[in-house]
């Protein structure tokens, strides 16, 4: 059978295969610091000459853009078989805090069954293994069994505008019958996971004035506007200690649950919570109450402080109130909570939550529409399929509590059924220290692309 | 008149004095930031070799302590005349934010009246001028009015524990009469102004830690703890929108205010309001409701969030929960409020302020006591001629809302009078970006101290 071909093939060159991809994550491409733009587009050619190698594609291009470069290729030969749009994203999270890695984020290690790098699991890992897939298919193959057009992106952890602008301009050149993306989780090790839903992002940053330059408090103590403070209140306002979002109008926006969805929500908190928990070493959840940890995670707006920055943070004391701090701040939004608007909302709140002589301003950094597949499109059925072969385990579909933004327009402009595959765990450390690629995943990975892809064509021949 | 001696000569040494002060400011012996250990030792030798200059001290030490050196030098030589023991600080606050200086804070620049640098007016300015004050009287007189016991410390910004230590240790070898200290404030420019009280200080370190490690808010917001909204509460706890300190027992301790002191403060108020705001350039008070501006900023407790800092705060967004956030905070303190004891009430309450998942520690930093010197003492009085001769106006008493630990220790273990008078003017920018000292502050403060030694030495006579 042509899927035991595929299997030899991915065992024979396991070890090529590996090599690879720790050459890829052994850039880093962080997008969202503009000392490493040379390094991002080093990993744009670096797939490049991939898919200019041995991969077979008629077309592969490096695309300019406002940002960090697009990779598109495609192969597009087979006139009575479906095209499948795969995507995924090339760019990579910061590292720090850097202190915190046991070895350089750069420099990729392998322990066990695990491969340690910067974006090995965020989306390098999963984005080259449907890559490895499309080699091994041409490979034993001699052709792919659909065809395939490719869109790996540089600006995912970032905002990802120059992809929404490229795939908003060529919504016609990207027709396909259905969207492949690998870039989300597995509910536990062993669990194959088709995700449905994705979750929106709004995220800001709140900067806080005070006076025109920093104040001793031995004059100012009591007296002056302190913008540390000021942020505090905001802050503590915004998110109450009960896990409530003080954003009035915010909770109103939301689809309601089917009972259903909430039942499986509930039978995924068992499976999850415990796992969550010891992969990040707390002992305790927070949060809203009266909603399971799933829900909380995956089906609720959150609202999250990233960062916080102001006044004085060297070794010792210094006296200061500083004329100037600042708040990274996101939410996170579930389907009904248009991004713009939850914005705008967070805005006015801030300007309400002001302070006697504190002036505060809220910069959108980005946004990303909530996402809602739909169950039932045949692909998604197929994917299910070919993953409950590799794993032998019933698949779980679960909403994902992350976001990426592009697949709200797959979903929205394409009008294409969306197949998210999940292949990182809970203790794979992504946007952390110390994250991972179970490497068993990375194969498992390659071989259900190649089989959903065959599925797909077969089954357009027997239609 | 020998007073006019003096004028004359430091009208003659105009230049020279300025010059040397100049040197001395260009040192960047900031003493909180160990990297620059060798700079502050730097700049206790320049204070050394100025001493063992032209000054004719018999005794000039430089003396090693636990942390930065302890400058001593002693002119022990008129049996019947008093002694005064003088005290400053040469170290000096951190510049950041470095951004904001109009100059390097180390390279000193002149520009009308004013000498630019860190340090010119904390404490480098005033405290040499008591040097400069000698030398002006040994060149003049050949000899003092009194007998001088000069004690200079480098770590006054950084909790001033080396001379705790060394006055607790040696407290009869300092014996004196009267202390003398020049780091203090004026109400405002051409006020002569003597402070009678200094606020203390408890000074900690907030940390807040979550996860093990660093979250992924896709995966973890909604249900895992964050540091910094948990530091948002607590740090919107301690101190509310009403100004009011939520540190049960704190108030409590308080002295009262006499109706006395209380109406001096509304005065001061009418005199120091504008110019406050003028000088920080912004546009309304804050803080409790109730009591004047100069009460709040002198006479009450204040609580100030001095720093922050926890997760991503660089350019852009990363959806980051960080395992750890770090809370930078001090009260200062009035008279019946032990530090040591707010540090405990301050320990105590965060703990009650918590949140699931999140520990809590207070790390105490420093701490320093709440100082109230009696007004009637008569080398006030011989201080404030001295004064009101130089500026031709009425001496305002004052209670600062800074800081000086070394002095409660002259009052209560050394048992000496000591007189405070300030030379900073509001617009000084201690401790602030470009830092300040009024030129002809310089010099008055110059011939204020030698006129105030003279009028000790002669009324020692006429006893």
């Amino acid at each position: 059978m042509t899927t035991d071909r595929i299997a030899s093939y991915v065992a024979e060159n396991a070890a090529r295969f590996l090599d690879e991809l720790t050459a890829l994550v052994s850039i880093p491409s962080i997008s969202t610091l503009p000392e490493h733009r040379e390094d991002v587009r080093r990993a744009a050619e670096f797939l490049v000459a991939e898919l200019q190698g041995t991969l077979g594609m008629s077309t592969v291009e490096l695309i300019e853009t406002a940002g960090h470069p697009l990779v598109y290729a495609e192969w597009i030969n087979l006139p009575d078989k479906p095209t499948v749009l795969i995507y995924g994203h090339y760019d990579v999270q910061p590292v720090d805090p850097l202190e915190l890695w046991l070895s350089p984020p750069f420099e990729p290690v392998i322990k066990g069954d695990d491969l340690f790098a910067r974006g090995a699991v965020d989306d390098k890992g999963p984005m080259f293994a449907t890559l490895k897939a499309i080699q091994s298919l041409i490979h034993t193959e001699g052709t792919l069994p659909v065809n395939i057009r490719l869109l790996i992106e540089g600006e995912e952890e970032s905002g990802g505008k120059s992809v929404e602008a490229f795939v908003s301009a060529h919504a016609e050149h990207l027709r396909a019958d259905c969207a492949l993306v690998l870039d989300t989780a597995m509910v536990a090790k062993g669990v194959p996971t088709i995700s449905y839903g994705l979750r929106g992002m709004a995220y800001a940053e709140i900067v806080a004035r005070g006076a025109e330059h920093d104040l001793h408090s031995g004059v100012y103590g009591g007296i002056g506007p302190n913008p540390l403070q000021a942020l505090a209140w905001v802050l503590a306002d915004l998110k109450g200690r009960d896990g409530r979002i003080n954003l009035p109008g915010l909770y109103e926006m939301m689809q309601p649950l089917s009972d259903e969805e909430r039942a499986a929500l509930a039978r995924q908190s068992e499976l999850q919570e415990k796992e969550l928990l010891s992969a990040a070493g707390f002992r305790e959840m927070s949060g809203e109450s009266g909603f399971c940890v799933a829900e909380r995670a995956s089906a609720r707006p959150t609202f999250e402080v990233h960062g916080i920055i102001g006044g004085f943070t060297g070794e010792g004391a210094k006296t200061v109130i500083p004329a100037e701090a600042k708040a990274k701040v996101s939410l996170r939004l579930v389907p009904g909570q248009n991004p713009a608007v939850v914005l705008a909302l967070l805005s006015k709140r801030v300007q309400e939550l002001t302070s006697p002589g504190i002036t505060l301003e809220v910069r959108p950094l980005h946004v990303g529409d909530p996402v809602l597949l739909g169950l039932d499109s045949p692909v998604l059925k197929t994917a299910a399929r070919a993953l409950e072969q590799e794993f032998g385990h019933e698949v779980a579909f679960l909403r994902e509590g992350g976001s990426i933004p592009v697949v709200a327009l797959f979903d929205q402009l394409l009008k294409v059924p969306v197949v998210l595959i999940g292949f990182s765990l809970p203790d794979d450390n992504i946007h952390a220290p110390n994250e991972k690629f179970h490497i068993p995943n990375y194969y498992a990975a390659i071989r259900v692309v190649a089989g959903f892809l065959k599925r797909l064509g077969a089954k357009a021949e027997a239609e």
